[in-house]
């Protein structure tokens, strides 16, 4: 194993693609398969992926210590997924600073939630709508080689309110001809780790061979990916410490 | 009952003050008894007291229900609050907009770190050390009547890493004479709500005597305070909506 | 006077009112007279106008003052307005704390962009169409009043990327039909002062006579309003100290 | 020249390491040797130097469209640095996402000042004290290789209030010996560039051949290195534009 390259794991429920002809159309080999195949043809990245109905969802002790950048697809089943295997991926994040990307229906995953301490709940409607996300942060590593904006022909919509914190980086607002507006591509610091939320993502259109959408998805992996520090010493319990000054 | 008042309730664990002279000497009616007895002296602001050995811990649905900012002291029975009254209080913060205010050691109570996502870990030192909080955000209306920086001669040391989300603002940074520094004055948006952390008020300091100290908290209450708003759609709940344009 | 009352000057340069009869139709009493008339109404606030013709374009340090909270609007003449008097007015905000709010067009005057730093620049169309916008901030009391969106009827587009720093606060996200978004109210702290940025307002449509965008004018007033502390050493001159401590 | 490579141009007044014979012997190759030295040993970067007395201070168009980061020094001649110049830099890192490192006392520089838009002073004291920077964003990557904290022995003292723009990302907090606090580690995106300033570097004390010191704007040359993005249209112009959508 090279060290330098960054080790990405694809999470997929992997619900939708085995019940549902269409999805299964679109992603014949998952969701994860789709992201998956595209991440191992670049530079510097090393990928496998982990479904819900894997031993532990495929999230074992040892698979977290040798993933550095974990990306979560859910969306029917975020109830299925045990507290244990939420408070290692927590604990993975927090300590050791591996990074999380959350895609589209995993707003509402019980990792995400616990790690904002919102709701994350918002607006939706499944119209098959245009979006285009706006880039507003255009010297942000998440939006290299993406232009003023792209589009997404059809679609899902988010709306706002979206209930999370605010974003510690804000690089993409949506806008749905429906009407409603929506903070896409969002980025948070927790603990030693980086988090960023995409928006884009509906099981039932191929957004995931979308070009633009995968290329931020990369770009969001290279952002996420951990530095290397000494332990902190105050993650996560307070620490009692003698003076450093006389 | 005057509705332009801001109605607080100041809640405190009261443990030390009825277990340890020494703290019982300073605080004779409580944390909480001191800081409601310097806040029912301030225009506009109506206050209440409850404590952990009442029913339900005296934050009932009807207390909740008429409280606009809850000011919160606990040190050593975190873990004896009941999750339902913290389900209660939270969901009154994040759809309601209850302010809320977290005083020292509440760092490591159930509601603040639910709200926060993180460990709320941090450095800590009991050795009646000299801190200065300096003032990082002069237009702020937590810093309201506060020179560049104020002084509390004793005080228990807290130290970073503080393990919270970036503050949405930050109000005060703390030196402490052992070497450490601290952000001591944290805001941050949830939901519908208004949170402030506070760091100064180890029991066993006259620290809620402290005019400096006792200003900041009025303050952070008429900061913390809600707003009047139609009810938000998204909180706490996920809504399917139908378009707004054709 | 009443100290107690916010002293508001609405700064107009007042031009396309006295030479577009379309304008005037709208703005009878100029833009700075629709907005006064309606502050002037509200508790607690006291109202006065100045306007570019008038010597140093009504803005003496006098005027400023005696002025909490400046309004400001212009368009046509961003290089009509003297250096002298910029200097004077940003001097004020920094070191005084007097507010500041930036109304439209005013995103390219010259005191926003020097407080700025930025272009400032902006997409923009006439096109007489619809503006929504959303609350992204639902505790912020500018949005006080405010269900989650309101709209604009027929307005000017602004869309992004719209060259600012990263707002401190983001309070509204505009919806465009033609196919925009912006970041449409935009808080910044600056020195000692806070600088509202809000969007709406063109002088051929009778936006100034629209309700929530008046209230969102008169929260954005009691938002910026200074608040009162000593001082502060260090605005606007670097200044050499001794230590505090041996 | 390999495009790969981050060419980074440090710049220096270098008027002290040639009138005080102390400061001559600590960098007998000037300040920007000894950063210049540094940085050329380390894989993918690639190093020049340009200082006050060459024509066009070393600023040529030429040298700019060449420079991905440049790191700015200067103390006694910040008013000799033409506007010109100054000019042409602003646009390189808005318009082309240069990026930025402004050093020490170079927070008085005209270029810092004008990207912050406020008067950058703050309080100091040249006392020979310790400094010690605490992480306060332990997942950034300006932070990578460091501990909890680091220690500069001797140095001089900058104290709050710091009169900028809050950061858009804060890394390091500084504790003083004598009693302050200073953000000594801010991070800000302004148009298409970043900028961090980092506060170590007093030309009396050998900071910058102290490894954490060097590290540290290592680290920052990486994170301020311009990404690839077609021209983002409205900077630095606002620009009309036809709808998007029928």
């Amino acid at each position: 194993m090279n060290r330098d390259k960054i080790r990405v794991t694809v999470w997929n429920e992997f619900i939708h693609e085995r019940e549902d002809e269409r999805v299964a159309a679109i992603y014949p080999k998952g969701i994860h398969g789709a992201i998956a195949e595209y991440l191992s043809q670049k530079p510097n990245i090393e990928v496998k992926t982990a479904t819900l109905d894997e031993p532990q969802h495929g999230l074992t002790d040892e698979v977290l210590r040798n993933t550095d950048v974990l990306i979560w697809w859910g969306h029917a089943a975020h109830d299925k997924v045990s507290d244990e295997v939420v408070e290692r991926v927590y604990n993975r994040i927090m300590c050791d600073g591996m990074g999380l990307i959350v895609l589209h229906s995993a707003h509402y995953s019980k990792i995400f939630r616990k790690l904002m301490g919102t709701s994350c709940s918002l607006r939706w409607r499944e119209d098959g709508e245009k979006e285009r996300l706006w880039v507003v942060s255009p010297g942000h590593p998440i939006a290299e080689g993406i232009g003023d904006y792209f589009e997404i022909e059809k679609t899902e919509m988010y709306g706002e309110f979206f209930d999370i914190p605010n974003p510690d980086e804000l690089v993409f607002i949506s806008w749905f001809k429906g009407g409603e507006v929506f903070r896409s591509g969002c980025c948070f610091y927790r603990g030693r780790g980086k988090i960023f939320y995409f928006r884009p993502g509906h099981e039932t259109y191929p957004i995931y061979h979308n070009e633009k959408v995968l290329l931020v998805i990369e770009n969001a992996v290279r952002w996420a990916a951990p530095i290397k520090r000494p332990k902190t010493l105050t993650i996560p319990r307070a620490v009692h410490v003698e003076p450093l000054e006389p």
